[in-house]
């Protein structure tokens, strides 16, 4: 395990509640990765990349690091033979996110997957599947809104900084940008967008300090296959966090929120209005045991979404390694739905151009050169 | 009561309702006036717009025509002396609406109002004390979202054509630049505007005519007071008409949806999540009368809310002429928060900047030339 931050101490729990064993973990430094290591009974911590890596006992590679380490660690990862699942893109640019994806195609039959867990929700399986089945016709629309109040009150570190990954686009957008590829099957050729930092103070980052990581973020998507997708992300909302993704089509609509997937499809007679039908349902309860592992204040802030997207990613995961004895081998069918580092880079290339457009003010065409369209 | 559509049936019945006769009316053709006049036993009607203007019984004229003549009646009736209150701008155009802004400043004595009724919902009103009165702080960004499946199946008319002022952005899009302007008291300065039309034709428009009226609209505002703005206009969601403003601040937000206002404020201690509190609520149903004025399907799809402002605009407006016994005379203080001929500029301003911003694809500057800001 690589990453000594929350997101990290939640995977480490998942992990091990589906059964897997944490052999080693890598922190920035020794003492943050002592902290974590002692506080969850890992046997091995370090905090050189390498020491991880050539550790026998290793077999898959888990990257929770600090966004700008990520692509180091999975190029090296892949390249000594070992199975790679990443967080998200480096938030650097995608250049990184080419050099994992280049590793990638240069080892084939090694694990390299994206932790984009929004696709492992049922709602989202079923949202895709419905709409591969022509449930709401053509797409029209996609409308996502995503809103939070996370104030974890820390001290100043990358994520208070948009060069080195933080914001809420790059946080929540990247899930989101993915579940609207996942669900909908189309790519974004077009995107303008606005972001902004509205609280640029906390009681901890204040004085000359100043966070530029964005709070707000709207942007807009002209779709491969014809649809119009418009997002909001606001970081500003007091309350619990929630997320609304609405797919509008010609025959109806399919809207998942919160954890719930509802449908409605349009009469025959225009003026017979249809029933919402619950179509399905996420547990939307977090994971087991993070009661005890997480403080009130922090786990009441944790997007439950995201968790429960973990437990059925790591679900599969471990679906896909019991197949074989050989605990280096695992099977693919198991992680079909899995994003991979081509899903990634078509994500950094979305976000990239958003955070080009909020600069230039204009629509950017998405660099489309480098994926399958 | 010029016009004879389906907004000016109702506002007929309300004007009634509340007190006022209706002593004239003016249809587009001789035959459609005698339709509505016989309907709805109205003594006299015409198809010249000077018959009804110069009708010694006519002391106040409601303008509900298709948008194109409203300017032209607008100034007519004010040149004539006398009241007049409009349903929306002309949607041509900004010329037109500082025809109507000019005629109004001519004659200050005259009532000169627009019917931008969500202004007068009890929601709305509080919204704006409560900001006024710093209850969210400073503004940082309201979101806008409008939902709504309007089909109703006519044959080709103005509000099928963008020209002629149809359209999501200018039939619904002007009551909420309006509104936020009112609970804000900011104006935008700049916009960005992305229009389009995906239903092109209905059964009752089909071959060589095409809609050209955009469905869904999604625009940004940068507002004079430093906030932000996202709105999203979507006339393809099956279901009922439905809206809600969010607008959030330093301290909390207030969040107006289908009628009811709740507010929650951020706490001092950010680890406690504060209550989401019911503050204001508005009438969510029809007005008494419409269920046999208007069959089913047709009442279905009016929006409540623009029926229950329209209801709460008409009972101040009574209250304003009730104050004197010569009914030409009213009452300016009964109908202060009403949205004027420069309220109507302002938001005409931002549609027309919304419309070039979907042509040009970059932001546009608002026309601030010719109102207080």
């Amino acid at each position: 395990m690589f990453g000594t931050g929350l997101t990290a101490k939640a995977v480490i729990h998942l992990l091990r509640s589906a059964g897997f064993h944490i052999e080693a973990l890598w922190g920035r430094t020794e003492e943050e990765a002592c902290e974590l290591a002692s506080d969850l009974n890992i046997p091995f911590y370090t905090c050189h990349i390498d020491d991880v890596l050539i550790n026998k006992q290793v077999h898959l590679v888990c990257i929770n690091s600090p966004p700008f380490l990520h692509s180091q660690i999975a190029v090296k990862t892949l390249s000594i033979g070992k199975n790679v699942l990443c967080e998200r893109p480096a938030g650097l640019g995608f250049d990184d996110t080419l050099r994992m994806l280049n590793a990638a195609k240069y080892y084939p039959s090694l694990m390299s997957l994206m932790t984009y867990h929004l696709r492992f929700l049922p709602t989202f399986t079923e949202m895709k599947k419905r709409i591969s089945s022509d449930y709401i016709g053509k797409i029209l629309v996609i409308e996502v809104r995503v809103h939070s109040g996370v104030s974890l009150d820390l001290h100043y570190d990358w994520s208070h900084d948009s060069r080195m990954g933080g914001g809420v686009l790059s946080s929540f957008g990247g899930h989101f940008v993915d579940v609207i590829n996942f669900i909908s099957g189309q790519k974004a050729t077009h995107v303008h967008g606005f972001m902004t930092t509205f609280q640029k103070h906390t009681p901890k980052v204040s004085g000359f300090r100043e966070i530029t990581s964005d709070d707000f973020c709207t942007f807009q998507m002209k779709m491969t296959g014809g649809a119009c997708c418009t997002c909001v992300l606001n970081n500003n909302v007091p309350g619990e966090f929630s997320y609304e993704v609405l797919a509008i089509g010609t025959k109806g609509c399919l809207i998942a929120k919160n954890g719930r997937l509802h449908g409605q499809l349009k009469s025959d007679n225009p003026s017979i209005l249809g029933e919402r039908e619950l179509i399905e349902q996420d547990n939307h309860k977090h994971p087991d045991g993070f009661e005890t592992l997480f403080p009130c204040e922090v786990l009441e802030q944790i997007p439950v979404v995201l968790c429960q997207g973990m437990v059925k990613f790591i679900e599969a995961l471990k679906l896909s390694f019991s197949k074989d004895d050989d605990c280096r081998k695992w099977d693919k069918a198991a992680l079909m739905n899995a994003a991979t580092f081509d899903d990634a880079l078509y994500v950094q290339s979305v976000l990239e151009s958003i955070k080009l457009s909020s600069k230039t003010s204009v629509w950017e065409k998405v660099n489309m050169l480098l994926f399958s369209y």
